[in-house]
Parts: structure tokens; sequence; C-alpha cells
């Protein structure tokens, strides 16, 4: 009860409305992710924490030129409509970059990535059912089943992502997930990214065992050195439901995102997202659908490939020079993430409080990412590079290299 | 399955992936509305069937002018970001109007009210749990509570809005619903509003048995005659979980939308949003403070209610000028509908096919609003008056009095 009920003043004591929750909304905590925000946001950090894009690589000029042909376009978009057409057939030509052969009926608008996690989740998931992801995993996704209130089973990940002998021994022994969630590029937070070996097996588990894969592509096209692997959904077209997000390729708040399924189940998504919020913000739609139209994404994306590209070779050098040899990372091929391991007997959460106190120096520690006890996570932290300038990075990693007790040294090899 | 698959290989026979499934998702269907929309998009017709604003009233040329402000102003929305707190101080003024005394804290930004009504579903249902509607209702509020596969109690509804009395005969009964659904003004599909004593006997039920309402305002700031009455959530600020839209006042293509509700839920309804889609578009919510900021809904308003207003008399005119004296209809206070129940033993369903084909005009029959046996609505209509000018509404309701065998007469009295 709070005292903005304080006018009403038949208000009877007890628990009033609160009592009247559902069972899962009572219990319900914010993610740890939330809990420690405040921590992470205190004003004048150097902040690795938020997986937030570059400021500073917004593309505002091409937004405003995008607006503009819109609005001079004549017929605004402020009516319902339905998804707009040209914005899907210019999706289908991005997903050939991801290797996906498909059409506009497959291609289905979202409210942003996360809205896709969790119309899918959904459509999968029964009440009380089971859901596979990795031990450290995107909080998002365990947002987005949260309503239905699933067991969760995790899965160990390696430097070549998700471990599919444990999947496979797993679902052997009875285990049955109504959807497995995976990050095959620039994993959110370990900054791996799966080797083609292990995409094949993961699709050729999932056909098998006839267990759906929801395959998290937000940062598929931020690839920095070789050429991209395949998407999943590249590999089958028919076990793989792929959600796709304009945030980190253009900007997070037009909240525009979509996913790649068999055209079967885009028609209940629709009756499903419809019940949710009915239309995809048709003003957003539109502007993206000129910004796209203008040919501007290919510029864009090697403007902020090479700029990423720059802060995370900033980072892993500052690292290798600052860090002593005990601790040990991930060297992210795509995304915004390396994941830090800390020497056994090491606390992350304990290293942020210091971190923040006394070098003024933000990341999230690993347990974030944990569902259940976090394990060896609880020595991790992610470090994002993408939001700050080079000069920033390093000053950071010195200063997390002195808490650490590193002393500058050369060589060390990166480990998962 | 579709031919959309057929580059897949190595697809198997048998239900693939739609046998993956939820029970609940494998048997939805599209809603009755859906269904029928084919039939009411054919071109060409004089249609009274959508509930869409005029096209030629949205506030386009403000629209641009907010948007231009907004690119100006330098800082441009494109980040993630918390809800634009100068928006919650916006609503709280305009709840003002609506009898409503607010604090920013108790109002929560939707992605339309759509995502309102689905976040409260998911807050206060339980899986299979009880909720109570009207027996002829928005069909959304059936598409927001579908994941939860609920019992709908319905409750019957009069010229004073929903029967109270059969609500309590339920709940004396023993029914616990997780919540009532209420549209107090301008009630979609009905055309009715509550009364003031209806509004605070509904609001006593709602406390004695602590049931809590929620309480759909779309269209309480479209009212036509006398004053507006005060909203539910006026009379109760406990019980009443107030859904508000910009759609029909501002432009349904921003999805923007609020719900007021005490400061405890507000907290567990940002947790569930973040698990749904993040933010609400944080483009939209900066254009529309704009829009308000600059003083522009007064105006707007004020020529939406009297354009409006004139396309409702003109209806009610031409209902009681075309229409045989066995037809009845409800005389809209507020909104945007009216109801239309012809003679025992017409079927709203046939009369829409004949009136499509042979005076090319179309409405939504009243078994669209029914989640079980339309029973009486099964020989209903409902009429938008607010989407064309008057000489086509003229001309739509001749052609409908045409085909109901309608005599030319004057002094029919209305009935609900």
């Amino acid at each position: 009860m709070t005292d903005t009920l304080a006018p009403n003043p038949g208000a009877a004591p007890g628990p009033g409305i609160e009592g009247s929750l559902a069972g899962w909304a009572r219990t319900i905590a914010p993610s740890a992710l939330r809990e420690i925000l405040p921590m992470l946001t205190r004003p004048g950090l150097l902040s690795f924490a938020l997986g937030m894009p570059a400021a500073e690589l917004l593309p505002g000029e091409a937004y405003v030129q995008a607006t503009r042909r819109v609005l001079d376009g004549g017929a605004l978009p402020l009516q319902y409509g339905v998804p707009h057409a040209a914005l899907k057939r210019q999706i289908v030509e991005m997903m050939a970059e991801r290797g996906v052969d498909c059409t506009e009926e497959q291609v289905f608008l979202t409210t942003g990535a996360q809205q896709g996690m969790s119309l899918l989740a959904r459509l999968l998931l029964e009440q009380g059912g089971q859901v596979a992801v990795e031990a450290a995993v995107y909080d998002g996704i365990h947002a987005a089943v949260r309503p239905q209130s699933p067991q969760i089973l995790t899965v160990p990940s390696d430097a070549e992502g998700i471990d599919v002998d444990a999947l496979e021994a797993m679902l052997e022994a009875g285990a049955r997930p109504a959807f497995v969630y995976v990050i095959p590029d620039g994993h959110n937070p370990l900054g791996v990214s799966m080797s083609l070996e292990r995409r094949v097996r993961l699709a050729e588990l999932a056909r098998r065992w006839e267990v759906p894969l929801v395959e998290d592509d937000a940062y598929g096209f931020l690839r920095y050195d070789d050429a991209a692997l395949p998407a999943l959904r590249a590999i089958d077209p028919e076990w793989v439901l792929y959600v796709g997000s304009f945030s980190k390729i253009f900007a997070p708040g037009v909240r525009v995102g979509w996913i790649v399924a068999p055209q079967a189940l885009v028609s209940i998504l629709s009756i499903l997202k419809h019940g949710s919020d009915l239309d995809v913000t048709t003003t957003a739609q539109r502007t993206l659908s000129a910004f796209l139209d203008a040919g501007a994404l290919p510029e864009h994306l090697a403007r902020v490939r090479a700029e990423y590209r720059a802060r995370r070779d900033a980072m892993l050098a500052a690292m290798e020079h600052c860090f002593p040899k005990s601790v040990s990372w991930t060297v992210p091929q795509a995304g915004m993430f390396v994941w830090v391991t800390l020497p056994p007997g090491k606390d992350a959460v304990e290293l942020l409080r210091r971190a923040v106190d006394e070098e003024q120096v933000a990341f999230v520690p690993g347990a974030a990412f944990c569902a259940h006890d976090p394990g060896q996570a609880a020595r991790c932290m992610r470090l994002c590079f993408a939001s700050m300038p080079v000069e920033r990075i390093e000053e950071g990693i010195a200063r997390l290299g002195r808490l650490l007790g590193g002393t500058i040294r050369i060589g060390a090899v990166p480990l998962v």
C-alpha cells in the first residue's frame, strides 16, 4: 500500500488490490540487473555496464532525413495500419547477408526484439513448461518467459557457444523444452560466436528431437573480423525461429524488430500480437523504411563496425596490459561484450561495489545473467566495449586493473 | 505446412514445428472480426465497420510541427530510455478532465491501450482463472486475455451500461473474476455511457467484493453533449485500474496509451512491460509530448468532437428517416458507435452479406463482439459514425434502410 492511496477515505486495511495479483506476479522481483541499476548509473562513472549503442554513433542525421522524407511524402502514417510491406521486403534483402533465404510472408514485424521473444514464448511455452537457456544469458529471455512460470533448464557454454553435448544428454535424459534460446553471434553476455560445426550440430539436434530453436540475432550484423557465419535459420528454416532487431544497427528508440518463421506460424503470431499491442508504431515503421530505402544502412553499419572493432581491440589490449595473469576473457568476433573471468575465490558483485566506490568504474557482475545459482559466473563480469570511446575504455580498464592488483605485462593468452 | 518450407529438403512429414505450439496457441483462431475483415475492406464500400478515427481529422499538421520540434531540439530520442517524465506530467493534467486526481508515479506508459489491457490481464489473471466482461464487448479484451485461457463470465448490459444487479448476483453465487472489464463512456460496441448512479454502484461492488475493475476509457475524451461524468477511477482510486489511449484523440499510428494505477502496481507493470517490449517507442513519446506541450490538444479535440457530433446526429436522423419502426438503436453520448437491434428473426451476418453484395455497405455484425453464443446480439449490428463524412453516412443508411425494407417515416423512439 502506498501513500498515493491516502485520498481514498474508505480504504480498508489489508492487502487491498495487491492481494488481487496473479500468483506469479505477487512473487515477481526486478531482475538482478535492474536491482544493481542505481549503482551502475551513478553520474560520473566510467561505465562498461549497459549494452547501449554508442550515442555518438546513432544515425541522427540519417534519422532526421528519413523522418523529413516521410513527412514530405504526404500520406502521414498516423492511422491504424497493416505491417508496412516495403519494410518487410527490405528485411528479406537484409536477411541475405545472414545467409537466410526467406519471403515477405515469413517476416513478422515486432515492437523490438524483446517482443519477438515474448511472443515466441507465448506461442511455444505452456504454463509451467520447460525452456532451455544457457547458464549465463541475456536477462531479457528470463523476463520474456516469466509469465509462464517455466522450469528453466540451463545448459553450459564454452568458447564455441552452447554445449551441444550437454544439451543432447539433457534431451536423452528426458528433458522436453518448449524451445532452446540461443545467441549464435556476439553472445550476450559471453561475447562468443558459435563455430559453424556447432551451428550445424545444434540444428541437427533441434530437428532430430523436434525442439524449436529461438535464435536471437541482435548482434549478427555487428561482426568485426572474418566473413559472418550463416545464421542458424539459414541452416534449418523449419525448426529455427529467428529474432532480429534494429536496435543495435539503427536505433533502440524506434522499437522495431522482426521474426523470421514458417508462414503458418506468422499468422498465429499476428493474432497474438493483435492481443498484445495491435500494431508496430506506424511512424517508426515508415521512418525505418525510408532510412533503408535511401541505402543508408551499409554506410552506417560500416562506420559502426569500424568504430566498435577499434574499441574492442583497445579493450583487449588494455586488459592484456593491465590485468593480472590470473584473469582471463573471451575475444568477441561480434557484438558488444567481453566476458571476464576472475581468479577462483573472487566475487564480482563485491568487486563492483569497490569499483564504483574507489575507482568510479562500473560493469555488470556475471550473476545478473543467471537464473539459478551463478556458480562460476559469480566470479565473472560483463564488459561492454561499444558505449565509450577508446581513451575512456583504456582509462576504465586501467582502473579495474589497479583494483585487481594487476601488473603491466605482455603476452597473456585469452581463455574462456 | 506451407509451400514456403519447400526449400528444406530434409523436412519430415508430420506436424513439424506446428506440433510444438503451446496448447492454447494450437487452437487459436482469428477473432470473428478478423475473419469477416476481407468482406469489410472490399474496395468501394460505404463502410460503417471499422472503428478508425476519421483520416481527414487526424492532426497531420500538428504532428509535422511536433516532429520538427523534436528533430530541431537536438537530443534525438533514439537511445533506450526511461519513460518520458514530461509526458507523464501532461497525462496527469489531462486526467483532471476525467475527474481523476493522480500523480506521475501512478501513470504508466504503454504501447497503446491494447498493451494496457494485455499487461493488466497478465498482472491479475491466473492461468484458467475467471474474468468478467459484458456479453457484447470490444473484441480486443478477448484477445488480451486469451493466452491465460480464462473462463469468461458474461454480464448483460442495458442503456445505462453493465448490469450491476446481474454482476452482484454472479458474485453472490460464488464467481470470483480476476477483474471486471468495463467501458464506462462511449461503449464499444454498444454506444452507451454509464449513468453516474451505475458508476457509483459498480465501484461499491468492486470494493465490497475486492474485485478490480479495468476501466477502458478509449472514448472518454470524445463526449458530445453534457459535461462528462467522472471516470470510474475518479470514484475509486484503489480498485479501478484506468486504461487510456491517444489513438482516438491524437492518432493510432503512434501507439501510445497509459494506465493509471496504484503506485505499487506500477512498479510490477514496469517489470512486466520490460519482458514484453522494453520501452514505449521513444520517438513517439517525444513527438506526443511536443504536441501536448504546444497546447494543441484542446483545439484538436474541439474540432474532432464537433465533427463527430455532427456525424452522429446525421446517422441518428437518417436512421429515423430510413429504417423500419421495428429497428431500434442506442443514442451515443460519446465515442464512435451506434448499436442497432433488428427485429427478432433477423440475422446480422446474413444481412451483412446482402449489404456488401447488393448495396456496397458494410458494418460489423453483433456476433463479432460475443465470446459465446451471441444470443440477442445475433440480430444486432455496430455502426461507426466517426469514419465517414455526413453525406456518405446518409447515403449508407439509406442503402441499409432499403435492405431492411424501411419506409420513410418520422418520430420513432430510440430503444436500446
